[in-house]
């Protein structure tokens, strides 16, 4: 063999396709891996350097799937939604030879100029969108700039796929289990009302309170981070009729709940129950182990790959629905205390 | 305006130059805000649609950095480490207009062929290396790649800026303040003997507790997941000579750390001394609140993507030292218990 090796050559000695040598080399799926390390190892012993030019010009694909997440970046990273999430949506993308683009916006940036640049530069092939508002604008913005999209819970709009979670019946499956303990004063430190998921949450707690003839729920409204959680709870502490129950909107919130209670000298549960939201890592880790609500962040966020890649390989969008999310009992429940067991 | 507005009407009618119409677009760094609104405005009002195709066969940039984490997706999920890492390095990229490409591999994919295809699909334009090995051999590939990187913490290798944090100074400080509490058999729940920073954090406790004559530490390996870590606790306790105190990989580790202490009856801290590491977020939620060590992942991320957009500026490469990671003293750790004040 005479001067540079090249693609054909390795091919040669590996007895495969010059296709499959440039497959096996940049990571695409479909190459069996003993296959993919024969290729490897020949092209490693002839000294061959693949060409890192040239092949973005001759396709239209960035082999990547964009997240844009318009919080302030302290907030995501409170957040134990998001790692097992993301980690989800990897497990399916590396398989797929696809990378995560991820974006942290912050909320006073422009979103829209942000998808419009993810488009201009060809940085991502379509994206998962979060965070739904009522009457969300990144739809006809999505539109417009024809990046495929699919989002996470229901828009109501048939141009988009949507992945969704029945996270109110979570909420409900809490609340019925919390009146079954003999709880009637009960609050919810919740996340902010402008999101979809967090009125639907208090909604959902409000109508089976309602039904069961019992009062409110008390809800403070929080930016989900868990500072503001503990200050919630030193506020509903120090109200005139003290929850004996209360909701948060995810783990580590909870974990800051019980933090703040147990300084109040309260047990949790002989003194006031609590729950949790998502069933995080860390719910397993509390003393004691949190109660929650199984929303399945990981099989949420592989799902969501599935889908998006679905529907760049040409595939009809349809709607899928992840089922109820479900409760989970550990210790952080128990029977309202003596004292309270009716009110009035 | 007769015709579909292009960009030299908005920018006369906004104006300004087309050049800053087209950055105030596609949210490049540079246009101030006031005038940034401005043009978006007048963009719309004109109807303009800016054409989305073409400026990436113009330039040669991904406007996106690559994360590259060869660890299993669940183990990322739980890891405390990388939420405020990677919200960290987003709110300086997000300012340069760029985005984090992230891939989780799995400790069983082809790590090259992976960094091949983001060079080939021109996905990143530098990367951000973490989890350093003895000899990585990612060094050369990314050298042969003519792939721009920064390290987290040093490799010794010339060729690529490292950001370094002296987490061992943290270890010493954790070791030193639990001898002034009195302990004498202290035990470490660690990462991976294979990581750098793994071997060196053991390393640092054991010269301490050598240099003040005391034997140990017991180290035990683990993958530093939280399961892991009550599976390293459990056998800790059923040794012949347990702890008095338990150093933990991380925070999350040491909160099931606690979790398994608690179920043996043992009161932290007056049964048994904890610490963390990290001083992530659930470090001060726990009961009680963690003694950990701050290496400020958040200060971490930010340093090491404002390192690696200077060198993709052209500006000189240099190493960066953070400093030494800083003791937190919270409610987790305490004097020696009655009774084995010394050892022997």
């Amino acid at each position: 063999m005479a001067g540079k090796p090249t693609i054909a050559d390795v091919a040669q000695a590996a007895g495969v396709s010059k296709g499959l040598v440039s497959f096996a080399l940049n990571d695409r799926p479909g190459v069996a891996p003993a296959t993919r390390r024969r290729i490897l190892d020949v092209a490693q012993e002839l000294g061959f350097r693949p060409s890192v030019q040239g092949r973005s010009l001759s396709t239209r694909l960035a082999y990547s799937v964009g997240l844009v997440i318009a919080r302030d970046a302290d907030l995501v990273a409170a957040d134990p939604f998001y790692p097992p999430f993301i980690a989800g949506a990897e497990s399916v993308l590396v398989d797929a030879g696809r990378t995560l683009t991820l974006s942290v916006l912050g909320r006073e940036r422009d979103e829209a100029a942000h998808y419009r640049a993810l488009v201009a530069d060809r940085r991502v092939d379509g994206v998962i969108i979060g965070d739904i508002r009522p009457d969300d604008s990144r739809l006809d913005l999505l539109a417009e700039l024809e990046l495929p999209a699919v989002t996470l819970g229901s828009t109501g709009d048939a141009r988009f796929p949507a992945v969704t979670i029945d996270d109110a019946a979570g909420v409900v499956a809490t609340a019925r289990h919390l009146l079954d303990l003999g709880h009637r004063r009960i609050a919810m430190v919740a996340g902010p009302r402008e999101l979809v998921h967090g009125a639907r949450r208090a909604d959902a707690l409000r109508r089976v309170l309602t039904e069961a003839g019992v009062g409110g729920p008390t809800v403070v409204e929080t930016d989900f981070s868990p500072l503001a959680a503990a200050r919630a709870t030193e506020a509903l502490l120090a109200a005139a009729d003290p929850p004996t129950a209360i909701v948060y909107g995810n783990d580590v919130a909870a974990a800051a709940g019980i933090s703040v209670l147990r300084e109040h000298g309260l047990d949790v549960p002989r003194g006031i129950s609590v729950c949790g939201f998502d069933d995080s890592e860390i719910a397993r880790w509390t003393v004691p182990a949190l109660t929650t609500v199984s929303t399945d962040p990981g099989r949420w966020g592989a799902a969501a790959a599935r889908a998006l890649l679905d529907l760049l390989a040409g595939q009809p969008a349809t709607d899928q629905d992840l089922g109820p999310a479900r409760l989970v009992v550990r210790r952080s429940t128990g029977p309202v205390p003596a004292g309270h067991e009716t009110q009035e």
